[in-house]
């Protein structure tokens, strides 16, 4: 099975440049199969460590600078459903089978700030739990769910390193 | 079907005071149902933050400031499987139906200085993908699968507030 096309945004956040949260936003949306994700600002440190875990582990992941206005616009006009991540929407387990209808969607990750129109511009409203945690572990829940675990065995291509599953220990491969 | 008996330790962390990534390992443990953290140190603003939580939204996760190794030995007087998250391990998809026969566990999250003791002394050294993410993402799909989704059904006691989950907007009730 192949995995949907999933972009990420992150919308309404408190700290703009949260650094290690953005960081984290971005290896699990990349460690999850995920295409992109739009960030309003991108500064070149965060760049750079994408860019650094690419060409060491490997594909493509892009970190895109944008409003979410515009991922939003772009998501309507490719026909991706919109999924807004928040505490206060519907549980992700009664979504889930409709999610899944869906072959592309644009994942909003909300946060303290989120304007009242991302709510409604969103086709859904939905919560991994209706309890304050984290929006690296929903979103992760969310791909892993919409993917149907499939991203957990996603290959990544033009890789230097590789690690070699093992029970106990460390194996890394190395491209030669 | 009742919830499996969780709960974390962090070992092997670069920054010991991490706040936002120790907040993010605690929330994400009292959402999905886990009983507790240990953590090498607790600083007081943390354990006021979850204090707050658990006043607000119910329950009584706890954070246990204890050494790894007490936390291990403390599973393993109980019987508790010890599943340590690293990406060098091997695949959770592949250890999940094995792990699914225990009732209850230590999820030990793993950082970039974690001892080789800890993966000797683990009974399981799980992979959520053998690419650099993140601890609260792999926690978060590793409770998620070790629960079958049942954790995100969990009903709190004790709350002051309470979300009423919904498709567009926010609704929250008061305990009155």
């Amino acid at each position: 099975m192949g995995l949907k096309s999933v972009r990420v945004v992150r919308v309404g956040h408190r700290y703009v440049r949260d650094y290690r949260t953005l960081t984290h936003l971005c290896l699990v949306s990349r460690a999850l199969g995920a295409e992109a994700i739009y960030l309003e600002e991108v500064e070149k440190e965060l760049q750079e460590t994408v860019g650094e875990v690419n060409r060491t582990w490997g594909g493509d992941f892009a970190v895109v600078e944008g409003k979410w206005r515009r991922a939003f616009q772009d998501a309507k006009a490719d026909g991706r459903a919109i999924v807004h991540l928040t505490m206060y929407g519907t549980p992700l387990q009664d979504d889930v089978a409709d999610l899944r209808k869906h072959d592309s969607f644009l994942i909003a990750v909300g946060g303290p700030k989120v304007p009242g129109e991302v709510y409604r511009l969103a086709d859904y409203n939905v919560a991994v739990t209706s309890q304050p945690h984290s929006e690296v572990a929903a979103l992760a829940i969310t791909i892993h769910e919409l993917q149907e675990g499939e991203e957990l065995k996603k290959v990544f291509g033009d890789y230097k390193l590789r690690i070699v599953p093992s029970a106990k220990g460390k194996r890394v491969e190395q491209k030669t």
